[in-house]
């Protein structure tokens, strides 16, 4: 088979440029006879990779000297600890918002460490939508306040920043980083899995504004202490070069592509396109509350769940991959982030277009 | 260049073959149409890569059923605070053997967490030798006797497996993985850092006996508890899937160079060698007690400091690389993992001669 059109919500699909230079660069990078994965981690030239992708990084999400970017290891469920340990301070108190699945397992682990309220939550409408800001029950004496913008499972997403005063703000951004421009100012801490807009998982990048480091429990491992890590330049020990160096490819084609402006602008039509025929068409449909509709997970149903076998089968006939949607909510899911082109959206709503009106 | 010997202590060499598989797996996986860092960690086709890798490497090390085998993340250095959060229990009380700077950092982590007695140290040697084990102060009632069978940076390695009786006996063994047949019934746990003999950073492999499971401290993250680990298959987050693949090809290489008895022999004839020609030649040294001289990590001085550079350059420029000493030990250092072929120390012993020749 020729590359497929690979939806899976992460690990994702990848540009296919990346992949090339890749393979091209295995065995031999820039003709020092070494793999990159071969590389010591504080080789110079690992050194200029490391350093390149983060000012990539800072460039295409702009972020500013007041806050450290740091590539940890763990994932995103790693920080669901991390920032408790790290933030929660004498306090113990924070705040978290609920919208479905993934911010419930950052408020079970953080209940473990401290006093964490739910804000709000969306679970009555079955996470279909997102609690507005004005019945947040928030305290102001909080040591932070958490979200997700994006549910990946539900195909849930914010429109909004949320307001938190001094409050810290601290957002689980793994599927939307760097899918659109993003004002990280009104950010404590950002993290983000890798494995769905960044690189392989594996890496986890985490962003945080400095006047919160050096705030660790004691109890806290070492690897998991922001203050370490960033004073060490996120090689306290031997960071995961090879997720790294992915990353940092990633970085240098979204800025070929023209940075985050031109991402989000095919963004918006990749998902605009798919929801519009999922709504134009008795055969699907999706349950999410229209404002807030994820651009980068589009979970759909069949209008007669005993077809989803032949809609799958069909489908991966045809190179459209991992349509299944996750096993708590059923149907179908799409995920559509800044690697999948918008031709591999056209040709997903050709096959269900042809599909509904062969089974509808 | 064409392929360099890289003597890097880690990330470290890998076999060139894997890497030339990898390459050309880079863009599709077997006709999937997608690479393995772009699967579904959930994917028949990622647990069947993840499954074999975990056949293989018990098959290779000869671990039975009474041991579950963990694919983790964060480095051996994350470790050092798992392992006592997951052993330390009620007691709250471990015994360490103190050989080096790997011990001192296990040391140091783990004694943030409870009563940990350095049972023996070769500090006064200079960390030359191993401490014997009829010095040695254990305590029979400790929740397990950690120590680090082989110092990257030192270059010392036991050639016992120390007895502990019915304390659990738990071995950091990052770089002599794999390098040789282990009775691994003699241990507790297990742990390896992937970036020397397995596969790229960002893997960590641990080998946990399985009645030392479910006993971790109420505060431990959850990503760090062996017990959830171990009952989702290591796969309770997004694993680093594409380490893990790497690491499975290196397993099936090993495999198909006949194991690890076959390594063995390799790597013993490879050491041997090298420690001879250093100890034949005035102009080299090597300060560790023969017995003790790593397999794996082999230090050296050069008659006289000031011609460091010149060596290095020289070495560089027949693609011997990274053989400078770690910065705390200074000299060089030459490691020779698995996947240092032994027509790689024999340029390197060919360099060093002809370099003694000229500035002896």
């Amino acid at each position: 088979m020729s590359r497929a059109y690979n939806f899976c919500a992460g690990p994702a699909t990848l540009p296919e440029p990346v992949l090339r230079q890749a393979r091209d660069e295995m065995l031999d990078w820039r003709g020092t006879g070494m793999s990159v994965m071969e590389m010591s981690h504080r080789s110079d030239e690992f050194v200029e990779i490391a350093e390149t992708a983060e000012q990539d990084l800072r460039e295409l999400a702009g972020i500013s000297d007041d806050y450290t970017v740091l590539f940890m290891q763990g994932g995103a469920s790693s920080q669901f600890a991390t920032i408790p340990l790290n933030l929660l301070g004498e306090n113990g108190r924070a705040d978290y918002v609920n919208t479905g699945i993934w911010s419930e397992k950052a408020i079970a682990e953080a209940s473990r460490y401290g006093d964490i309220q739910v804000a709000a939550s969306s679970e009555a409408s079955g996470f279909t939508t997102v609690p507005l800001q004005e019945t947040w029950n928030t305290r102001p004496d909080a040591a932070y306040l958490h979200y997700t913008p994006n549910e990946t499972i539900g195909g849930l997403e914010y429109d909004f920043i949320p307001e938190s005063g001094n409050v810290p703000l601290v957002a689980d951004m793994s599927s939307t980083m760097l899918s659109r421009p993003l004002d990280v100012s009104r950010f404590g801490l950002i993290y983000a899995g890798a494995q769905k807009n960044i690189g392989p998982s594996g890496l986890v990048v985490v962003i945080i504004r400095k006047d919160l480091l050096g705030k660790a429990r004691s109890e806290t491992p070492t690897m998991m202490n922001y203050q370490v890590i960033a004073e060490n330049g996120s090689m306290y020990n031997t960071p995961a070069t090879y997720s790294w160096y992915l990353a940092g490819l990633v970085f240098k084609w979204l800025k070929e592509q023209g940075g985050v402006d031109a991402m989000a602008a095919v963004n918006r039509r990749k998902a605009t396109k798919l929801y519009e025929f999922i709504d134009g068409n008795d055969f699907y449909a999706n349950p999410i509350d229209p404002r807030f509709r994820s651009w980068m997970n589009v979970p759909f149903t069949l209008a007669d769940d005993a077809l989803n076998g032949t809609f799958l089968k069909g489908a991966d006939e045809r190179g459209l991959l991992n349509l299944k949607g996750h096993r708590s909510v059923g149907g179908m899911r799409a995920s559509i982030y800044n690697a999948m082109p918008e031709a591999g959206v056209d040709a997903l709503i050709d096959y269900m277009a042809g599909f509904a009106k062969e089974h509808g």
